[in-house]
């Protein structure tokens, strides 16, 4: 039997099955209700409250994950919840993952502009009896009259060609790549190419004129695969256990990306009908999601990836019907685990061939961390887990309006700054982070993470001592926001991966912390932290807080540069090729430095 | 308002709208009804007999091709006729276009095995802790290690790939081309390729063993495109003049293609999805709309081709869905009505490189002539035009069962050979210039195709003199089947046009006709034909009946040439750059000639 769901205050009405759990219906209307653990009930993130409406009774694992008072107010878990009517959904903004911060910009490099896709003005000799070569032939020796390598013309360019040419005097633009005419455009129109960083969380898109290599647009959304799980494993997982599992995964990312490509074409006044070539990084997962690539190898041990070399592909053979005709540049993997997006990292930061001794951490559900020590560069995968995108924590939330993003401690009071002009919701990352580091600075919390009780914001909460951030007072929520002792573990094991990876690759290059010059932050979460309060929790190496480069997303920025350059694009495959994978599964000093390093200096 | 029309005796029915024409209703029921002129109303050959029901009334054309008591009987022309209400509709098998004589056979060259697709059988090194490369990587540089060129695979091949290892043991079937691996198959099963001579009216499709060269099946199909116009220029402006014409066109060939594809595997109990390649040759027509290229340049003065050198397309590109990931390669293309047919035609006759003095000639409804002489290999395209299909021949039809295919008559009586077991239905081709010789052989005909009435079968037809090959009451039909004054005509401008041309080209050559050697006549139809009246109708220029040869469908040898060997591959590409292409329209050297040549002997 049909039922209707309405889900508030979203306003969208979803047609379900009796049966289907709200997550699964939530997900067919497109609504991004947060699914850390991929629908398996034990995140406990996807919390919805059901305000009218029939539903399966509560199950165990929601009675453990949700109080008794809520249960009372129709809190429940999506993913458990199943429809046995028409119902009325309410979903608080801390389940949600649409419209939350998102970081597109990087520190940019600059490199001379030599795009592997050229560009010419051409204008061709008129076919007449005298001259009956084929229009692609006209053209391709007109390129070659140039001193040019060009042999060929891709299919969709031949398709457009005459009539380009008799509607615009035998004049025409043409983009050539490889030895190959990939794209003819009307006169005076410029090609276009997008850089695409694909993130587990975040995408970010930017548009770029090739003809100049000026970038025209930046915009950055959420990935909507969010909806089918938080992190690489579990979108691994639902990619595997579910039938159409990774088709869908590839759906929604395709759609995301053509509705990215449409609103970068948008926002400069441009149609994507002349995007002729989009480089995206991702990692190795996203990767091979987009790709079609088969995901069941990468997800178990050894942990092998089905494509690492850079590749080539049509946009249309990966659904990308807004720009079927664009070439698609891949950059290459690293391994299993340190993917495209970390090759473009080395590249959009300069780590790559930096001069002085210098560690690259990108800070994300997986963290991928990087070492330039003279000619070496050592690279490896720590699973810090979602805890800094707000997962796992009591308060926590993603970096959407609401969210507290700066904390301030000290012995009698809390100051704090919240994304946008709303009352607090929750805690994201970088507030946690603060959180933490402003109560190890006063002495709250021990080495350990022991929270002491003598602060007056400190209590007993239902699962141990946590300390008061707001009060529900103060907030206009009916929960205080606190952070709990369990919240402090969380942030230790996260950091302690990340720390531990760092020890490791420091131990192989055979260099102590104090040969390292600097360290250098990407991403989005790297950049809105307060370094001096991360140092505090013992995230990174102790050196200087001067000696960090907070530098956004150079990702993107590396995606960009493999855009407009082909010498970054090559060097882009060398440095995965030159990069020393170091394994850290199974790795013995991995694990002994991993218990030291969850300790706070 | 919906109307339902019965096709009878095919027992196929079809919902219409009033207003459509029965050509319209016959063509979206995919039923093969002639239509030379695609729809104009001209060529008469769309004939139905409307057994019950509400049409429109008939028209002056009608009125023009159909005899008042036919009319009376329910004929009209389907192109014509407007569907008002229900209708039955009885087609004769004359203007049915299906269930013909295809000709796929062809003469063999032996050429070494060498193709552009190689087949490795490997086993590959396990995954393992201390392996971590990607399946990708692991598969080429295994490649490589066999002294190969091999740096990048396709995106289906590596999608296929992980799977294919993990349950065959690590051993997988390899097929690498251009420096790529474009497919793997589970080991053992030998990459199939297919090579399809795409003709106007006929389709031949052939089924080779790429690990062996070994043509496993042939078959052969009609062009379903016929629907909408038997010749080219008709498909041209079907495509040009109506709206998604084109695309029309390319469905219904792709269709046809796929469907060529899955029997010539199921023939040779072989599966389509190990089809990694295919050779396709055809007129530059043809060429374009299967490849989705536009053709109204194509169409009008000039004539030129929007693309003519050699091309590799992905089959999914053009809509291949039964075998999308195999790739096409299309031969060159020499000019706009001498196409890669032609091309391959030379290739597989071995004129290309032919030590004697040899002229080619692939009969159709465009005849295209070639000239080896020395180094110089001339070819020039004639509209020698649809009378040998049959059409515009008042008894005339396709080479399908019931069709006199040869005749023999002496001053008492005519003897004739029909195909199939069944009564005689009408005139295929080769009988019509069977007839055509025979009566110029015994002086029926004059050299300008005057009838004599001396002979006791010649009598005073409807519109002029006709010659009586088989009474009514012997073939059981209730009208006789002759030969006009009229279509002698038909026959003396079609042969007189491509022997026309054969002149010109000797001309440009600088040779008499004592000079050449020998001529080699390609093509399911000169197979056919009985060379001896056709010297007598002055079809060709005269040499001995022993210096021809009848050589069957010399281009789908030269498409399979093309898929087993690259060396015979690169030789189309040469074979198109050499060709001297010779423009008879406007030539006044043709014109002069033409008016000689449609005179007998």
């Amino acid at each position: 039997m049909s039922c209707i769901v309405d889900f508030e205050p979203i306003g969208r009405r979803v047609v379900a099955e009796e049966g289907e759990t709200i997550l699964q219906v939530a997900q067919r209307g497109g609504i991004g209700l947060a699914a850390v653990c991929g629908g398996a009930g034990t995140c406990g993130r996807c919390r919805v409250q059901v305000m009218t409406g029939a539903l399966s009774r509560a199950t165990d694992s929601e009675r453990a994950r949700i109080g008794p008072d809520q249960l009372a107010e129709g809190m429940r878990l999506a993913c458990r919840a199943v429809v046995l009517g028409d119902l009325k959904v309410n979903v608080p903004p801390s389940s949600l993952t649409t419209s939350q911060r998102t970081q597109v910009e990087g520190r940019a490099l600059d490199v001379p502009f030599d795009p592997p896709v050229r560009t010419y003005e051409m204008e061709l000799a008129r076919a007449g009896r005298d001259d009956l070569r084929s229009d692609a032939t006209r053209l391709c020796e007109q390129v070659q009259a140039r001193g040019l390598d060009c042999t060929s013309i891709d299919l969709s360019a031949a398709q457009r060609l005459p009539v380009l040419l008799r509607t615009h005097d035998w004049r025409v633009t043409t983009a050539v790549a490889r030895g190959r005419v990939v794209a003819v455009l009307p006169p005076g129109n410029p090609p276009l190419g997008i850089a695409v960083d694909l993130g587990t969380t975040k995408v970010a898109g930017y548009l770029v004129d090739l003809t100049t290599g000026k970038m025209l647009a930046a915009e950055g959304m959420m990935n909507p695969q969010i909806a089918y799980g938080e992190d690489v494993m579990a979108r691994l997982t639902h990619a595997v256990q579910n039938e159409g599992g990774a088709d869908r995964l590839q759906e929604v990312i395709v759609a995301g990306l053509n509705e990215l490509a449409c609103t970068l074409c948008a926002k400069a006044s441009q149609s994507p009908v002349d995007i002729v070539e989009a480089v995206i990084v991702g990692n190795t997962a996203m990767h091979h999601l987009l790709l079609g690539l088969p995901t069941e190898q990468l997800g178990s041990a050894p942990y092998v990836a089905a494509l690492s070399d850079p590749c080539d592909v049509m946009a249309r053979d990966i659904g990308l019907t807004c720009v079927p005709d664009a070439s698609i540049h891949v950059l290459p993997n690293i391994a299993g685990f340190v993917g495209a997006d970390h090759v473009a990292m080395l590249l959009g930061s300069g780590i790559h061939n930096a001069g002085d001794v210098v560690m690259g951490l990108d800070i994300g559900t997986n963290t991928e961390v990087a070492l330039k020590v003279g000619d070496r560069l050592l690279t490896c995968s720590t699973a810090s887990g979602p805890a800094f995108e707000g997962a796992h924590i009591q308060a926590g939330m993603r970096a959407a309006p609401g969210a507290i993003e700066r904390v301030w401690i000290n012995e009698e009071r809390v100051a704090y700054q919240i994304i946008g002009d709303v009352l607090p919701v929750g805690l994201c990352g970088s507030g946690i982070l603060d959180a933490v580091g402003q109560l190890r600075k006063i002495g709250v919390l021990s080495k350990t993470g022991a929270m002491s009780r003598e602060h007056p914001r400190t209590r007993q909460g239902a699962r141990g001592p946590e300390f008061l951030i707001v009060p529900g007072s103060e907030s206009g929520n009916e929960h205080d926001i606190v952070l709990t002792r369990a919240d402090v573990s969380e942030i230790q094991l996260a950091k302690g991966a990340m720390r531990a990876g760092a020890e490791v690759l420091m131990e192989e290059a055979g260099i102590t912390v104090n040969e390292l010059d600097r360290i250098v932050i990407a991403g989005a979460f790297g950049f809105y932290i307060d370094v001096r309060n991360a140092l505090r929790v013992g995230m990174f190496p102790p050196l200087r807080p001067e000696q960090f480069e907070q530098v956004g997303n150079a990702a993107g920025v590396g995606a960009r540069l493999a855009l407009i350059s082909a010498e970054q694009r090559a060097l882009a495959g060398e440095i995965a090729k030159r990069a020393e994978y170091v394994e850290l599964t199974n790795d013995v000093r991995f694990t002994m430095k991993f218990a030291e390093a969850t300790l706070m200096p």
